[in-house]
């Protein structure tokens, strides 16, 4: 089962942390101490960052990683962005040109952000963050520029990108929201990723009964036990996060806390949804 | 004189504001309060950034700032950054895989950030915050990807793009210094900007007898009285600076903090040094 092996050659593995999984939704601006450090330990225990020296990486050799760096951390915002988001009144698709609500929202952002990279280092991964503010914009109709120069020189100098969903420039509505969701899908299509993972809070996705659906391969046969589409969540639901990774060109996983390490090792776990 | 002046139309000015100016040099991690206020306080009443209501913008017009967000601001790592760099041996050339040295340094630097950030956004700048790190690379023959979807996105917004010196991916080396004068001087020419300003402790390039050299149109008749051009400074010195603004493409000043406002004004300060 587990042919796309992570971590192998230069492939590409991208995990999205969900914000409900390493913080605490019911405390504002509060870290899920327990949770972050069991995900962070399967993710230094997993060897796909290629460098489980980490901080003790030999600079004298002149060795610069190379195709070891098999991974790209993504975060949610959690208890984090969105409070803030909802505050402004900025999601997805409202935006705004007050320069106040843009540095809140990234400002608590880049503080759990700071938290997740600093976790990871402490466990040997090489982690540095990445701030899409700095970077991605959205067209008028959506689209992303996404350039990836910076993600791929650090990926190349062996280091892991910690990436988090972010408040970005919106062609006509100021700045908009990125979700953590989206940056994964733009990244995974743009950098070729062999592996997208999505680790949320429930251990995959849910049929009618509330079982884990193993494999998704189109949207028609699940709709009835997604429901609409269209959420409201400032980030988007479950539905509209199958739909996307479908779309995807590479097999994505959603699956809970406990699969971080076993999605690592390249097993499949939690949903498969595969539309390539 | 003032033919050039900014905040017209869609031209772009570009100021530096020395990381020297704007922080306690012999403070670690110190903001020089006075020095900060007062620069903050000539680009708020200079008019450049279009926006003086600033915060006050008027989303609901559907209003985009359009063509009005004619600045951008880079500044200087003072004793914020170079503190880390140097204790971490990093510096333009001399680079680091280690990833605590990574965020030391860049930590640093976005802290600073954030302080002028928010002194600008206090008085009606329409500020945020853009993070090299985040988004440009070096590569192994040091010449940088310096993506501009996320600084092009804000500008068009109507929001005031402010970025610092830091570290960024360098191919082979892992991360090195990106300071801010090579971030002005690449934003420049990418951004195709009409003025540029160096603001810096000193009044304008000192000639041999420490009076400010009004023009210098080509580096040989000012060699001398700079002295070499390869200086030890982890951002370059003087010399270094006259070189890279003569082949910049657009008229560059550079003067002392007291002469901001008459910059910004369209005026020409300091010494004007213009290779085109």
């Amino acid at each position: 089962m587990a042919d796309t092996q992570a971590g192998g050659g230069d492939e590409l593995t991208i995990l999205k942390l969900g914000g409900s999984v390493i913080t605490d939704k019911d405390n504002p601006e509060t870290v899920d101490d327990t949770a972050l450090d069991s995900v962070v330990a399967a993710i230094a225990d997993s060897g796909v960052t290629g460098s489980e020296a980490g901080v003790a990486v030999d600079d004298t050799a002149g060795s610069t990683g190379g195709d070891a760096a098999g991974l790209i951390v993504v975060h949610g915002g959690g208890s984090f962005g969105h409070v803030h988001a909802a505050e402004h009144g900025v999601s997805t698709t409202e935006g705004s040109h007050d320069p106040v609500a843009v540095t809140a929202i990234h400002g608590a952002m880049k503080q759990l952000n700071s938290v997740v990279v600093d976790r990871l280092q402490a466990t040997g991964v090489p982690a540095v963050p990445i701030h899409p503010l700095s970077a991605v914009a959205r067209d008028a109709n959506a689209g992303l520029s996404l350039p990836t120069a910076a993600i791929d020189g650090l990926r190349a100098e062996g280091f892991v990108p910690v990436l988090h969903g972010d408040v970005i420039a919106h062609s006509g509505a100021g700045v908009t929201v990125l979700s953590g969701d989206e940056l994964v899908t733009g990244l995974a299509e743009r950098l070729d990723a062999s592996r997208v993972g999505l680790c949320s809070t429930v251990p995959g996705v849910l049929d009618g009964n509330d079982n884990v659906i193993e494999t998704i391969t189109e949207f028609e046969s699940v709709a009835a036990a997604l429901g609409d589409s269209e959420s409201t969540d400032v980030s988007g639901g479950m539905a509209g996060k199958v739909r996307e990774l479908l779309d995807l060109g590479a097999p994505a996983h959603i699956f809970g806390p406990e699969a971080v390490a076993d999605f690592l090792a390249g097993d499949d776990v939690g949903t498969l949804i595969d539309g390539t």
